[in-house]
């Protein structure tokens, strides 16, 4: 493997700014994959080194997904130079390690140097973004499938065109991809899968296959064979003759000995392991696998990070990296309260050291979700299944079953994948499972397939299930608490990022189960406000008390599932409005969890709903643009809130609450 | 294979009513698996016998798993011989073959008499039902998860008993088993699974790895290499000293050879293929496995349906049937109308002849869908993916960016399977794929994992997504042509079993998008039903017409999202009350949807909604007994709706609507 040439950004920090350089790059000669064509071989070494300084200068700033960018920039210069998208279609898993794609295929520049802002490229493909973009993704494991559906459709038209699967190795941990493998061999003969091979997936990668690939890759042995075969049988005396009959052998018992590789099981042929960082030696196996009239997997060896010693140093902490210092790789910005994720850490260790029953899993996400700090205190109570969220949870059912605690820490999105576990495996069966959704709501910078804005929708469905979210980190620590001595299926969702910055009390409270706590009481509305959105309620509160003379109660739900209905309708009995804030999508979330207990309960009561409008939120700088593009800055949550007071407060009454002054607009 | 001796109920239909040979049974005896360890070995096959005719007779009055079931009689009986439940734990697979340990686990008798059928066993395994029933199912895929999770809190206690997965071959197209098999060898020492390998998942078995244990049983290379080997070179003139060589490289390429089974490659130990009709070998084998210190795999070969040759005939069709007569095979009752999934059928694949960019994907539901009329007339418009609900979606969602029109067919509990997929690949990605959700509804006889009730609150969050619901097959084959000519994710629910009996026309139309259709005026109320419940609501309008004097509208709501909002608004505005019907779940569902179209548009009115409670709906002997049970018999319902009216159309108008009579109670 024949590491670059060292990028000079490393000694100029922020070159991508030194805009002296810049004209002089190889790379500001590309705005499309014909250009990468015409450029001559010995060009594409500086070509890649231009890509790495320019996604170590917008990464630094930006933060993103640095390492796996890093490890494929040759093979993306390779695929481009082998295949002509979009008439071609390659489809990349989870898509992350797409900014090579992206730079070589008309995305350069401004655009890029905005990259997971407002108005800039996307994280990850994207269709509406590029044509050359021939699959979106941000969850892994989809590629397979969906180049396998693209090679069936040319079949069916009849045509001609190239479907390539860039696949990381961690995909084959996933279900999906293994769904999408059984499948190709009775689906098509032209499909080509690159097996990106850095042995990570996110964190350090698990399981079997893993293990399996690290000895295809460290100890060639299938590869090689031949040539050993070859080698050991000269050495012997009678070794000629025996090495016909070796090779007759194997005609014999036919397929026997070509399927010695996993790949070939599935009918793949399979070529590799190829040096990733060797253009010359991708572009001559891409060419080769181009022509395979059977389906075809190229396994390319790769170094996460290659280019930014950082990188390599700590893969996990630059696979999505916060902005960072590129000389130094330190991480630039300081939250100011811990993370979410921290604090769930710590507490899910101390609780765990308190009572061994309690163990934590995770799907690849493992520092991510902080559960990293049990992993380092209590390897024996932790388990990383792979990028598995369907394993994860039946597993943490199994667990359940014999008077173990199992702990699942996810990302909200992920959960998804879970559904029918959690349905059927978990709540069915009412086992004592927690769970910890992380990144519940937005993931600004990531976009739509990494925002949490569904769970509610999906989890309320399943009887059974309890659905909390804290107000703050210290709630965070009660509601886990709670949930591990209640022997019901519980979910806790908390947003991605700083929590509160308020202290956490030594022992925890077990907090009764359906039940919300009042805050503020208020005479003109009350406000229902789920987790953080509790302290945007008390803002609005306090806002319309100074601008508009009005009471506004503010009540911490705690929980989504069940909601409290006694407290509720107390409520909708003495206020002329209910009003619900939520960071979650108003298609079946909490504000109509709480419109169905009442509705349940015979109660018709004017109820406004504050939460994320029925589309697809699109990534962005931060929160606050994200909210703001959506209705839900706080002027137009008071603008809302305002009016429906106003509106039905009349409405009901046909006149201000008694005791209370004038409205003021 | 040994085929056991001819049961004698085939000569005597109806056999477990003759009560004079039912005393003589050996399976009158075994109360306990410790009755069965007890048996003399000789009365084994006599047992295998009785329990054959036991589920024949019990199957072909009430339905069932009959195929399944008769295949793993003996294999059933020798885990019970050398495994003790319930301190060893065996997991079933679906388990839907559960019947033959249902009937040595304590519940033969009355009990299994009225399998199926309110107050008799469950088709499935239950935690709730024995304590042998260590983890229950429904879904394939979740045997290896749940015995993994099972394995490592056992590990966890330090706690010897063994653990025990049994999976089809089908359940290795299916992404979480796959998942867990990455996982197994990096979790526990210890964990038996057993390979059911019939060649059948429900439909025959598709992918790569049905071919791979095709080749592993019939051309057993891999078991008999070593007996192969020595012969083959002993046939040679240096046969000897060649052998020895072999040997020699065999232990210097260290673990190539023993890696040659794919289950090696996940670090396994495997052996097999052991005949699952020989209780002997069988018995021998997992006593084998027991003492094993590595996960190890026992390939098992079962005739499914041994013992009925009906079933040997016609393996898809006994899979779960309806109920027969046991001699000729013959279905016993007939429906009056033709089935929702025999229409649907017919009219993809007449859609299909006329568009060729029309294709049906199937997740080994070929025959259950009813697309396997489309399989048969157009083959190539045709996929079974397996049971890969996940990668069929993906896949469909592939096929859609190259201008194919994907039908995904698939019942509305499997469908959970695929909500990531919904989201992230299909209505993120606004791609006309249309999903036609069979079993939507309940599903009576097969129970809680069954029941198609979540669906709409499920989809119903995912932005672009359309769902509608037929009030009949005429309307079916409307949605279909709708949806098929729709830029967009459409998802089209209708249940189980016979529809309306109503003609088709000859050309569908094309139904506007969120639009609903008034069936029927009425002042006092307006009922929006969606679906099947049209006919209820029209029947209810009818009696509270009759017996109350009031006048009720109907509305065949048609769409569950969008909802009709102009009509909803129109109806809220001038009737003292709406009322929802739905087969669905009321948390989340189409009434939720009413409500939150209301409450946007700031509109507060009292609403009355009709659907199932939040409470998982167990199996029983057919629809009615289970809606009754759960406050949803049509008088349960009159009596609902007669005091929602009184009660709003008092409260908000203070009198009943003007120039109508006076309601009669």
């Amino acid at each position: 493997m024949t590491p670059p040439t060292e990028p000079s950004a490393f000694s100029e920090p922020g070159g991508f700014a030194s805009g002296g350089r810049e004209g002089a790059r190889v790379l500001d000669a590309i705005n499309s994959p014909a250009d990468l064509k015409k450029l001559p071989v010995e060009e594409l070494p500086r070509l890649a080194q231009d890509i790495r300084e320019e996604i170590i200068a917008v990464t630094s700033c930006n933060g993103g997904h640095v390492g796996p960018n890093l490890g494929v920039v040759e093979l993306t210069i390779a695929l481009h130079r082998v295949f002509s998208t979009p008439a071609d279609q390659i489809t990349f898993d989870v898509s992350h390690q797409a900014y090579v794609h992206k730079l070589l295929t008309g995305r350069r520049g401004g655009f890029f140097k905005k990259l997971r802002h407002t108005g800039g490229a996307s994280g990850f493909c994207n269709r509406a973004e590029s044509p050359h973009d021939s699959f979106g993704a941000g969850h892994a494991g989809t590629a397979l499938s969906a180049a396998l559906g693209m090679a069936a459709a040319r079949d069916l038209h009849g045509t001609h065109e190239h479907v390539v699967a860039v696949c990381g190795d961690a995909a084959f941990t996933c279900g999906i991809t293994m769904e999408a493998l059984n499948n190709i061999v009775t689906t098509t003969k032209r499909l080509i899968v690159i097996l990106n091979d850095n042995e990570w997936s996110i964190a350090r990668n698990v399981g079997a296959i893993s293990r399996y690939l690290m000895r295809l890759s460290t100890h060639p042995t299938y590869n090689k064979i031949h040539a050993d075969l070859e080698k050991f049988f000269r050495s012997l005396r009678h070794g000629p003759e025996m090495h016909r009959t070796w090779m007759k052998w194997k005609r014999e018992t036919k397929d026997f000995f070509v399927e010695s590789s996993l790949f070939e099981k599935y009918g793949l042929r399979y070529i590799g392991p190829v040096d990733g960082h060797d253009i010359g030696e991708l572009v001559s196996k891409l060419e080769f696998a181009k022509q395979s009239d059977v389906p075809i997997l190229v396994h390319v060896l790769t170094k996460k990070g290659l280019g930014l010693p950082a990188a390599i140093n700590s893969p996990e902490k630059f696979h999505g990296a916060s902005p960072y210092d590129p000389e130094t790789g330190e991480t630039k910005k300081t939250a100011p309260a811990p993370a979410w994720q921290d604090v769930f850490g710590r507490a899910l260790t101390q609780f765990a050291k308190a009572d061994p029953r309690i163990v934590g899993i995770t799907a690849a996400m493992s520092s991510g979700t902080g559960i990293n700090r049990l992993a380092a205190e209590l390897p024996r109570q932790f388990f990383d299944v792979g990028i598995a969220e369907e394993h994860a949870v039946v597993f943490a059912a199994g667990l359940a079953t014999k008077n173990v605690r199992p702990v699942v820490a996810i990302y909200s999105t992920f959960l998804q994948r879970s559904l029918d576990p959690i349905l059927h495996d978990v709540c069915l069966q009412n086992l004592p499972v927690t769970f910890c959704m992380d990144r519940a709501g937005l993931s600004p910078n990531d976009g739509p397939t990494h925002h949490g804005l569904f769970d509610i929708a999906y989890l309320r469905l399943a009887p059974n299930a309890i659905i909390m979210q804290p107000k703050d980190e210290d709630e965070l620590v009660d509601m886990m608490h709670t949930a591990l001595i209640t022997r019901a299926p519980v979910f806790i969702r908390y947003p991605r990022g700083a929590a509160q910055g308020v202290p956490i009390k030594p022992a925890p409270a077990a907090l009764p189960i359906g039940k919300a706590e009042v805050l503020r009481e208020g005479a003109h509305a009350m406000i229902w406000a789920l987790g953080t959105m509790v302290h945007d309620a008390l803002a609005l509160s306090d806002r319309l008390a100074a601008e508009n003379n009005l009471a506004i109660g503010v009540v911490n739900a705690r929980f989504a599932k069940p909601p409290d209905a006694g407290l509720l309708l107390a409520h909708a009995a003495k206020t002329p409005l209910l009003v619900t804030m939520e960071d979650h999508v108003l298609t079946g979330g909490f504000g109509s969890a709480v419109m169905e207990t009442l509705q349940q309960a015979g109660v018709t009561v004017p109820v406004e709903r504050i939460g994320w409008p029925d589309t697809f939120v699109c990534h962005g700088t931060d929160t606050a643009t994200l909210r703001a593009g959506h209705g839900l800055s706080p002027d137009a949550i008071h603008k809302r809130v305002l009016r429906a007071i106003t509106t039905h407060a009349a409405d009901r009454h046909g006149h201000v609450c008694p005791g209370q002054n004038a409205i003021r607009f």
